[in-house]
C-alpha cells in the first residue's frame, strides 16, 4: 500500500525532498486534496487560497533545484491559527468583529516560517477571540464532537493530514486541551521562547505559542523554527533558546525521575482517563513519585483566571466596548465579571505568579518532568464547550514547557493526551524526558 | 610559550569554553586587558563599559554552568560599529551631532547576538556618519596608517586582538577596504542577508551589514548569526538563507573556475598590489581567466555613487540641514552636489543598478568567483583619507557576497587582500571558493 504525501510526517516529508523523492508542489497538492475531501466536515480552515499556497510550493522547488540554500522547513505546509497576522492573508481572530481584517505585516513568527522556508498554508479556525466561546470546527477523530479549542482548527487540520504541522496558542489550556482530543502532539515551549509580535494580545504575562504535530520530533522541529528573541515582546528573553528537536532524539543518561500530583480537581478526571494514567503510572513504576502538593497549588487556578480576564480587558477593553452586539453570550459575563477585578486584586494576582515560579525552579532540581492529564478525558460533545483547560491552568501560569503525548483511550475510542511538564528553559531535557517515556510507554504495551 | 585567551580565534575560544578549560570572564578580561594596553594608541572604541562587558560574560557562564541552552557566539566579545543601535550602550554615528544618543531599542543583529550568547564588547569607532571623513582610528598593523573606513574600529579592534568578532557596515567598501588594511578576513554577504533594522541608514538601496574577525570561518560564523529575515528592511528577502560556515569548511567537488577583470581603474593599483596579484594568477594558472569586460562595468562605479548620494540626503537630509555646521569640510561639498541630482538621474541609476544585478546572474552560470584586488594597495598614511573603495563599488551595487583574505604584502610589510566575489545568494558557494584558494595560495607559499 502506497503511503500518500499527506500522511508523511514534517520530518519525513522534508528528507524525502532532500533526496529528490517529493516535491513540496506534490506535498501541498495532497495536502489541498486531502483538505478537499475532508474539510466539509471539520471546517478547521478559516482561510484558504489553494493557488496561494501552491505558488509557495512551486517557489520552494525551483529555490532548491537552483541549488539555493534550504531551510529546516523548506516546502512544508504549516497551518496557522488566525490570530496570527500574516500580510498576505485576513487574520479574523473567529469574530465577526474582525471579519475581513487584513494586517499589513507578518507576525514574528511567520517571518521566521518564511525565512524557514515554510509553506504558509493558510489560517486555522480559533475561537472567538482565542477564548472559550466553540467555533465550528470538528474534530476529525469523531465529527460528533469537539476538537477543544482554542486552536480549534490548528489541531483538527494536523489530526485530519491538512497539514503536517501547525502553530496555536495557549493562554490556560489551548494548545494542549485540542492537541489531546484530537490525538496529536502539542508542545508549549517555555514562556518567552516564541516571539508573539503580531499575535492578537488577549493576556501579556499568559499568551503563549505552541505546536501541534503528528510527531514529537515535528512538533519540536516547528517549535525550534520559530523559537527567537524579539525585544518587542515583554516576555522575550535575549539568551539562546536549547534545540528542542535535538531534545527528542537524545537519550537520558539515567532513567527520568517523574512525579505526579494528586491535585484536587483530579477528581474532574473521566473513569477511562483515571484507568489510563493508573496503567501508565503501572509501567513506569518507581520512576514516578506520587505527591500530595501544598494546598496553594490549587489555588493558581484563581490566579490565572484573575490575570487573564484582567489583561484582556485592558489590552481588548475597547474592541468590546465598540463591539459589544457581537460578543458572544459565552464571553459577556466573564467580561463583566473581569471588569469588577481591582488592580490590587491584579497585582497580588501576579505577584503570586512570580512566587509560583520561583517554587518550580526549584522543585524540578529533583524531579526532570511532572506528569498529569492534557485534559479530564476525552473531548467533549460537540456544542456543549471546548472541554476544561484546568489541567493545563497550573503549567501554563508558571510559563513552564508542557507537551501532551496521544498514548490513552476514552470512553468512545478518542484520544487522551499524557502530559508531561518540564523546568523553564530546559524544554530540550523535557523533550528527551519525553520520548523516554513514549518509549516506555509502547514497549509495555507491545 | 603559552597563548593567551585574546588570541584566540571564536571557532577556538567556543570549543574552548565548550570543553570547560576557558570561561567567557576570562575571554572577556583578556580581551579588555589588551584594549587597555593597546586602544590609547589605536582608538577602536568609542564606546567601551568594562564593567557591563563583563557582567555579561559571568551571566554566559552562569547560564552555561546551570545546564541551560548556549549559542553559537557563546560567551564571545563582538565589537560594534557605532552606526548600530544598542539599547543598553550610547550610538553616536561618529559626529558630535550625536553625541550622547542613547537608542531604546536594540538593532535587529543585536538582538540576534544576544540570542546566540555573545557578548556585546562595545562599539567601534565609524567615520562621520559612516561616510568618509577619516576618524581618530590608528592601523594596528602600523599607527602611522589609516585602518580604513567607514568601519574604521571594527577592522581595527579585530587586528588588535581586541575582540575576535566585530560587526561592520559597507555602501561602497567600508567592510572589505579596512579589512584588507588592517590585515583581517572581511565577509559582505548578498545584499538583504543581514537585516539592517536599527542601523543608521545611509542609502536604503546600498547598505549592507558584514564581519571582521582573523578567519575565514570567523566571519562566516558571526555572519550566520545575524543573517535572517526581517521585513521592516526593504532588501531584507524571505527565504532561506546558506550556512556559511559549512561553506567555509567544504571542499569544491572540482577545482573552482574564477575570472579577473581587467578594469580600466586597475591602473590606481600600486606596485606591490600589481605583483601581489600578478603572483596569485600565476598560483591559480589556468583556474583564472582574465576578461576584458564592457566598457559600462566600470560605469556603475557612477551609479553606485548616485544612488548613495541622492539616498543619504533623502534619509538624513533633515539631520544635515539642522546640522550644517556640524558636518565635516570633507562631507559638505558631497552633500551640495548630492542636493543637485535630480530624480529623473537617481531613477536611470537605479534602473542600471537592477541591470547589473541581471549580468551578473548570467555570468556566475560560467564562473564559481570574480578575483579581485580588495584596495588599490596597502593602507594610506593617516591623516590622507581612509582610501579608494573603488575594488568594492561594482560588487557592493549588484550586491553580490565578497569576502577578503589577507594574502598579499605591500611596500612598507602592510597587508593587501584578496577579494572574492561570488554570485547572489549563494555565499556558501563562494565560502568555499574561498577557503580553496587560501589553501591554494598556502600551499604554493610554503
Amino acid at each position: 500500500m502506497k503511503i500518500k504525501p499527506y500522511e508523511l510526517t514534517a520530518t519525513e516529508a522534508a528528507a524525502h525532498m532532500a533526496a529528490g523523492r517529493l516535491s513540496s508542489a506534490q506535498l501541498v497538492q495532497s495536502c489541498l486534496d486531502r483538505i478537499a475531501e475532508t474539510d466539509g466536515t471539520i471546517k478547521a480552515w478559516a482561510h484558504l487560497d489553494t493557488e496561494a499556497a501552491m505558488a509557495q510550493a512551486v517557489a520552494c522547488d525551483t529555490h532548491r533545484q537552483a541549488g539555493l540554500a534550504t531551510g529546516p522547513l523548506h516546502g512544508i505546509p504549516v497551518g496557522l491559527k488566525d490570530i496570527i497576522d500574516t500580510r498576505d492573508m485576513p487574520t479574523q481572530r473567529g469574530t465577526p468583529i474582525f471579519a475581513g481584517r487584513q494586517p499589513e505585516e507578518d507576525a514574528r513568527v511567520v517571518e521566521m516560517l518564511r525565512e524557514a522556508g515554510a509553506v504558509i498554508m493558510g489560517k486555522t479556525v480559533t475561537t472567538e477571540l482565542a477564548f472559550m466561546h466553540p467555533s465550528e470546527t470538528r474534530n476529525p477523530m469523531n465529527p460528533e464532537h469537539s476538537p477543544g479549542g482554542s486552536s480549534s482548527g490548528s489541531a483538527a487540520a494536523v489530526a485530519a493530514g491538512h497539514v503536517p504541522l501547525a502553530v496555536g496558542t495557549q493562554t490556560n489550556g489551548s494548545v494542549i486541551r485540542p492537541a489531546s482530543f484530537c490525538g496529536t502532539f502539542g508542545l508549549k515551549p517555555t514562556r518567552g521562547t516564541i516571539p508573539r509580535t503580531g499575535v492578537l494580545q488577549t493576556s501579556k504575562s499568559l499568551d503563549q505559542l505552541g505546536t501541534f504535530a503528528r510527531t514529537l520530533e515535528d512538533a519540536a522541529l516547528l517549535a525550534d523554527a520559530i523559537a527567537g528573541y524579539d525585544q518587542r515582546d515583554c516576555e522575550s528573553f535575549a539568551h539562546p533558546r536549547p534545540n528542542m528537536a535535538a531534545g527528542t532524539r537524545a537519550t537520558p543518561p539515567v532513567e527520568p525521575d517523574l512525579v505526579w500530583f494528586d491535585l484536587p480537581f483530579n477528581d474532574r478526571l473521566s473513569e477511562a482517563a483515571r484507568e489510563g494514567f493508573d496503567g501508565v503510572m503501572e509501567v513506569l513504576g518507581p520512576r514516578v513519585s506520587r505527591m500530595d502538593p501544598a494546598e496553594q497549588l490549587s489555588d493558581l487556578v484563581t490566579v490565572q483566571a484573575r490575570i487573564h480576564e484582567y489583561e484582556i480587558v485592558q489590552h481588548q477593553g475597547h474592541v468590546f466596548d465598540a463591539h459589544w452586539d457581537q460578543i458572544s453570550e459565552t464571553l459577556k459575563p466573564i467580561l463583566t465579571r473581569a471588569r469588577n477585578i481591582s488592580q490590587t486584586e491584579y497585582e497580588d494576582a501576579v505577584a503570586v505568579k512570580a512566587s509560583a515560579q520561583s517554587f518550580f525552579d526549584d522543585f524540578f532540581t529533583e524531579y526532570d518532568a511532572i506528569l498529569a492529564p492534557a485534559a479530564a478525558g476525552e473531548a467533549p460533545r460537540f456544542g456543549d464547550s471546548t472541554g476544561d483547560p484546568i489541567f493545563c491552568t497550573l503549567w501554563t501560569l508558571a510559563g513552564l514547557p508542557a507537551v501532551t503525548l496521544p498514548l490513552l483511550v476514552g470512553e468512545t475510542a478518542l484520544p487522551i493526551g499524557v502530559q508531561l511538564i518540564g523546568p523553564a528553559h530546559k524544554d530540550d531535557r523535557l523533550l528527551r524526558t519525553a520520548a523516554w517515556v513514549q518509549r516506555h510507554i509502547a514497549a509495555a504495551a507491545a
